[in-house]
């Protein structure tokens, strides 16, 4: 992995995204690292008598990806990450495909810092998760 | 674990927390479940030259503490996790003891809707995540 | 998560339960970090032979979700774990939810003593393991 | 690893053992995957108030080496896991490396069961954990 972008290489409308199919393996290992052992990612049982009829990802895992869309590619590495606003929109099941896609939507070159437009969707084109980050870019020589 | 609290069971002032510390296999872990490869987490020699002079837990980590809190205690399972906000303001270090703590600011029983105001502090009480969620609790007989 | 019940909280009939559905996953991590590399956990063609006819959950990671309650809710952390009895009653296949239930069935206080029916079912009600614990609950104050 | 000692072949004074020294990651593995989160084992600022001044690895995952020690050499596979009683005598450590020992007890050719005492120490001889287990070996011809 290179460096990452400086605020002078980043323009509105960049885009970047990352794909990853969930698997029920990912969502134990991440209740098992956070702690949350919500029954609706982990019993099967009573996940099928809620509306979803069966175990879901965490959202908060789905919404990872977009901080590693933001880490590995735009801007990449030795941006700060400053800000996250997320909105939980539709289930995640196991199983499912998820692209994380930032666009730049801001450029403050005097502060050096830089907004994203962070959607994340399902195979079937579904807003699973939407939001906005702010990142503080990589400095030039650093 | 017991069903979560519904909206005439939560009221202002509200709070829960939970702990734990962050090793490197958790780090490990959730770079490999969520593609997240910065070198900042992973490359022990790059992260040396930064300004942090070693590896540093990922945000969104870090931050999933809160949808433990909010799963499996206040309000509990049951509940939907609509909207979360984050500011990342310090590093999480390897080793660190994170304590995630939430606390209920509003209620609005017609919408079912209840916010919270979501904090991560580390061993030495230096806040380094903040931010506010929003969830929809279980609905009573559900 | 709150401390946990001291002697004087505790009555006979209190009950508190967690569930949680297993996978393959969960027992091959079990089999890595005990070494119980036994064939009818890990080895699909010799536990096809048996009369299972199929890979089972180590009887160990089912009988831990006992700890699990008594650790996280009843009576909670602060306790100490003295003694633990188990029968191992029917088989738990990958994929099976099982529940783990105690229920306080004896307190002597000035021993500071609690014990408990510690029983796991799995998603018909079949009991896959049963037994009885003694802990020493939370000391107030500490 | 081959078939299991089958009623005949087994006599009292049989001795087998299985030693592991239990890193911080076996320990956050475990309680991943059992969801047994007390703070003793997870939260480092939580354990080192306690009486045991750091983190302690779960008394279930200690004895959990005993199945190891039993389904892998003495009596070996084919057996079935019939009872086991436990007494948790002192704590483990993150780095202490534990020695599960078993040894026949008593052998009932007509009903086909076997008891044995089941000891673990730490490296320093201390007794952590104690009991004994009835099993049902493997019958001959299968």
């Amino acid at each position: 992995m290179g460096p990452g972008l400086t605020i002078d290489e980043l323009a509105i409308g960049q885009r970047a995204s990352f794909t990853k199919a969930f698997t029920e393996s990912d969502v134990y290992s991440f209740a098992g690292i956070t702690g949350d052992m919500n029954p609706l990612h982990v019993d099967a049982v009573y996940a099928a008598g809620t509306r979803f009829r069966r175990r879901i990802v965490h959202g908060m895992l789905v919404a990872s990806l977009i901080s590693t869309v933001q880490a590995t590619q735009l801007p990449g590495p030795g941006n700060l990450y400053v800000r996250q606003r997320l909105e939980f929109r539709a289930p995640v099941f196991f199983g499912d495909t998820v692209t994380a896609s930032v666009e730049v939507t801001a450029v403050d070159a005097e502060r050096n810092r830089v907004w994203l437009r962070t959607d994340c969707h399902n195979q079937d084109r579904v807003l699973v998760v939407t939001g906005e980050s702010e990142l503080s870019p990589r400095k030039a020589g650093r």
